[in-house]
């Protein structure tokens, strides 16, 4: 199982790191790959259509603005595509969201939250899950550790309130 | 190979017909249920919580306003889970698109356009693929008969013109 | 008279430490609990079908982003809901205010103000003083207070200018 | 009990009508007015000033545009003033929302959604329910039939689909 | 000639300074006061009904969030009101723009830019100027010495650049 | 007195004619021209700086989309400039708005709401009633005839309710 | 002199046409094709990257929702492009002006007004006319005629009024 | 080849350095300007009206808020004018962005990126290039030039990760 996570420039990899984490404690594999669908177009193409030989099951774009990497990548590639919108310098990441949730017939985005960096590698963890049991047990003990921890937290809450 | 489709109201229905269409042509086989989170939010717990146990690999989430299907299901379930933003009577469908989206971190909705249906059903049909190679197959052909369509538009255009 | 205060994320706990600040201050007795709708469903779920049976009166969600908390609270209990939107890392509290505000037929959520803790704590004490004289007593006085206040720091300011 | 409306203008009464409807059915008395927080400020601060003396346990505001009749009345009221957004003209009622739900510390006004008129007149039976318990009863029962109703829809859904 | 300026709330002053400022270098008289729509109601009410009695000729309206205190006094008053929106802490503004420009019907509240304090003043001059010619010959002397100066940093600029 | 009333282009005389019907019943002179301030600009620069010389005592200027139509002639006039946004065909409006109101420090335009032909003619009157005493006058029984009306249909809907 | 029109979709002709019809009154040559970005990425690539080979000169990318077209073209030609974002179904075409004219540092798109069809026509044709002197010669005459349009029309409206 | 470049005022220039600096580093020659469309309108006339005679080929408009500047400038000359829309202290940029790009038929102005510097100055080459053949290579040099810092940025990145 491995997941391809592309970010359209350098400065988008504060955001991106937090997608490896989250994949990193569920022991999925990733590249992690600097690609603009706007200054390196060729090396996208060539990426989004390589992508299924070269393994890779799922993929996550990462980007700002007219944020069109998920799109482009969605393009040349049948397998999955995450697109997580990146807070822009103005007008808030609504740009982003727009540029890559609101994506024609015939080539879905899956869209998660402006910056929601944990989600976009948690669906990715979801999507290989519906293949890979013990990521489906994974998924769930995560979900139940962090049930537990919210459980914690509001009892320690109610202790010291 | 069994997606779920729930709608907040029968209403949404002309929608979803379109993500049952696109599901039918890849002989993806459906449930199609009408539960409202706020409505009936045992049923959708019930749903929810049974989901992975009934089979479902993939739900889809369809819902406007203030739309809080896809995240209460995800909050009960593993799978990964689709949500489909219905164009509300004000608003214009950023209601629904910000309710679905902007989902905190640690339970991911993965969001398509505001009334996208298509693409939900395209979503669901590249998430099974991961698992199914007959899905990735048809995906492929989806995607090159749709490339040979819009060519062949495109040459019938030119000549015309 | 009790009030259930109820927030998604500890770290909402700036804002609620406003709304308590309210109900002391009119001698409303009050719950604080941290429970997430879509990371704790299942507390949510029981906190709200026994809220009623609890002996509260009113319940004020408190959630930012895709705050599903107030309406997930209002599908399961008959009592009043006041729905607190918080402002977000991004999009500035539109997605709060719209996910909470904009709740579809048959489950009304009362929304006040994105971050209006106070406005939160005095909604609870006016429908609370529906039923309790001595609270609509000091609600009249919090109001003439209020009033005087004012005119003083005009009266102030006009001397001074 | 009883409930007073009051609306801007007489064109807003097709929202009017169905918030009296769900009143009705919960055998709730009201007044409905027509007054101008802008036209006719005079009565409006008349009606608000002698709400509560007038028997009045919860007012419900409706008005659109730059919507200032909620908060005009709760000024001069202590009694609950739940705020109606009706949809402009122009900009699909979220200048009515933000005028409405954005009202500064001190004076708050219980928004629901935009042209949200049953769930403004559910709003008032669920304020007037914690003191009424009848009112509390008939909710419950209003809720257990909205579920009913949804679960039948979805159980001719299932059979017919 | 005799201006007044309200804010709504004593940490608007910031802004209305720079509204003083102006009518200051124009020669124009002004009281300012801190009345608030929503928790002075019969203040705001009392200053508007008197407004014109007491020799004001237009006022000037500053207020933030559901910024009803421009509409609430041109409700009570013929003369003209300048309506000066303060950016909120949420929302950038939008939500005191709107509540303020986009009034029903019957009663303007004539808008000026979010903070647009020098222009609230230069508006209130200009209104003056439409009476008092003194006034009119200051407004034209401000409009070609703000053109000079431009026209002189412009100079600066291309020396120095 | 006499009012300018300027239009971008001829299909805004729908809402121009609501202008000239409130300034017909004040009995306030005007003139209604058609200058665009994109496609005649030299029209726009000679009727802005020889409105004051004509004798034109306040300026509406009614325009759409990217609206510059206000401010530019405000660029060239001392005289005060009522700005009405139009509703476009796009963005409901919002672009118009925002291009009309938010002018930069030094050029105010007085901005009605979108399509608040009504109030723009309103203000041009209350503009010209800080001069002429009979405007005043005029202005104060519009209001106190609004008031009526509201009273009278409030009345009559009282009965027949 | 030579323009690519370049449309997402078939549907988007009724917007093209006017495009077409302002370089046809220009006598200006033009290849009308209809590309998409996401379900005929090879087809796009190929046309951007030959299009200067082509005798393309400037390109014209019309295209609605998330909008990639425009950018992908400009990422692979040196010669300027023009976005027209079409009016969605949804969102009023907010979504397709943000991710056409949102573009990342790098790679420009000219963008016009949302379905500003005749001005993207005349924008292509200004750009051409840094080169070719016959279309400056028309560009002034066309401004010229608009102009004298207008004031006709001002000038016959001043009659007839 | 020459190129205007026109600010609303001197505080712009920190985003017109970054114009400066890709004009720079193309050789092409510009001329940078203080020029108001409000506060220096014949300014702004006189240097529009004589910009081809004056050899400029295209212009580059700055400007923020109600950003008129572009719309003006291209009223009066027949040459390319491009928009770049500063980021106002409120609303985000979202003002001067639908200020400038939302111009009505007849006078286009070919809009970049809220605070884009580089790419209007990259806007401007390709213009330029139109006519200019070394402009042309220098264009696609610095595309590849950008596409091979990227890939070499990605190759550093992947060793070092």
């Amino acid at each position: 199982m491995k997941v391809g996570i592309v970010m359209g420039s350098k400065s988008d990899y504060e955001v991106v790191l937090r997608v490896e984490k989250i994949l990193d404690s569920f022991g999925v594999d990733y590249v992690t790959r600097i690609i603009s669908a706007h200054r390196t177009p060729s090396v996208a193409e060539e990426f989004a259509s390589g992508a299924e030989q070269e393994g890779f099951e799922v993929i996550i774009a990462v980007a700002g603005k007219a944020a069109h990497l998920g799109g482009v990548i969605a393009a040349y590639t049948p397998i999955p595509v995450i697109g997580l919108p990146v807070k822009s310098s103005t007008l808030d990441g609504l740009d982003s969201l727009l540029s890559i949730v609101q994506m024609p017939k015939g080539v879905p985005v899956a869209t998660v939250a402006i910056d929601g960096a944990e989600n976009a590698g948690l669906l990715a963890v979801q999507i290989l899950s519906v293949k890979y049991d013990e990521l489906r047990d994974r998924m769930k003990a995560y979900k139940e550790n962090m049930e537990r921890e919210i459980i914690k937290i509001d009892a320690e809450f109610q202790n010291g309130h």
